[in-house]
């Protein structure tokens, strides 16, 4: 059966998914770089960013990669929102198509959640991008049929993951508690009071110094 | 060298250490007991409240137990906030006198701060009660020297750990992060941005499904 998921979504312990302000030169604002080191180090993401190139790839296989490679595995299509897709006003630009160049690391059909929608881009790889001005529901249904029995990703960013969440469209969530404190952004839990009620809570703290939350939903989905 | 410690400080994972409204009746809101529960099934929790009374006292002696313990041991003075000490309004009650009984678990002098402040309160068991209207910076020099070189414990509620720690005043701070997500009530982490500067965190989580975050502060004190 066809799961909707979450995988690697950073946030700082005050519960920001990116910092502020966003733009071109800094996509998680004063954040920077410091939720995702902990991905960095990786041998997915070795393996995801090419370096290696025949040799072993490098990088860390403990816990935090295990559950890094999820992100990969298993799916038949891609939900993000608008502001994953580009800097704020990329909806003004009609030459931009990303942040990922001409092979995004998607390989699937790709929904951008758009007020705004442009038609399809179709890039190398396999993955094609589809902007969408439609609910959390009705973006699923789109993808899920698009993934031919392999399940959705929702790609973030945190607006996208609270919408799906309040629409109780997640089957499965992993947040990665990364111990900074960034006092402002956008935050995950705005709006999701109760979520342990229908999600079973599981934590475990690697000795990178990141925790893992992961959020299995408890009818069994 | 006596140390400024915060312990046992329990916040839910969006970060509230209280729920809302706080009334007489529920002195954490809607949070009710739930941010707490990791510590009734301690061993040091049955001990601190005469459980067993003889006999062995119940309780799990792991992780959560042994982080628990610190809360008691090493300390001459506690400070807390107005509304640790009360329900709103008990400024406004003169028989108001804390919500501990006779005998009240801290056993030295305890310092409450509070803009209307009252005489002092003496208890059994080694608690009196000081009510003073000063700056955090004022309070610590003057538990410090009621603590005659123990230390002195910053007991709560969340305000006053931010004031303490925005002040530079807190040498050692444990938080509990209990896998529930409140959506109101009192944050911890408002206008701390960049603690991690401060201090070393770590991060451990606890088979009861709990999280334990230690903070110490960087520059050996």
């Amino acid at each position: 059966m066809s799961r909707t998921r979450i995988h690697n979504l950073s946030i700082s312990l005050d519960g920001f998914a990116t910092g502020e302000p966003q733009s071109l030169e800094a996509p998680f604002g004063h954040a920077g770089q410091r939720l995702h080191e902990w991905m960095f180090r990786t041998r997915t993401w070795a393996q995801h960013m090419g370096t290696g190139d025949g040799a072993a790839p490098s990088g860390s296989v403990g816990l935090d990669d295990a559950f890094a490679e999820r992100h990969g595995t298993g799916f038949g299509a891609e939900i993000m929102g608008a502001n994953k897709f580009g800097p704020p006003g990329w909806q003004d630009d009609p030459a931009w198509e990303g942040w990922w160049g001409p092979n995004p690391p998607f390989h699937t059909p790709t929904f951008v959640l758009t007020h705004r929608p442009r038609p399809p881009l179709e890039k190398e790889g396999g993955t094609t991008f589809h902007f969408l001005d439609v609910s959390p529901a009705e973006a699923l249904a789109t993808a899920r049929e698009a993934a031919a029995g392999a399940d959705v990703r929702i790609g973030g960013g945190p607006t996208v993951v609270r919408d799906f969440l309040s629409a109780g469209l997640v089957d499965h969530m992993h947040l990665v508690q990364v111990p900074v404190v960034l006092g402002r952004g956008v935050r995950v839990w705005d709006g999701l009071e109760a979520l342990e009620d229908a999600y079973e809570i599981e934590a475990v703290s690697s000795p990178s110094g990141v925790t893992h939350l992961t959020f299995t939903r408890r009818d069994g989905a």
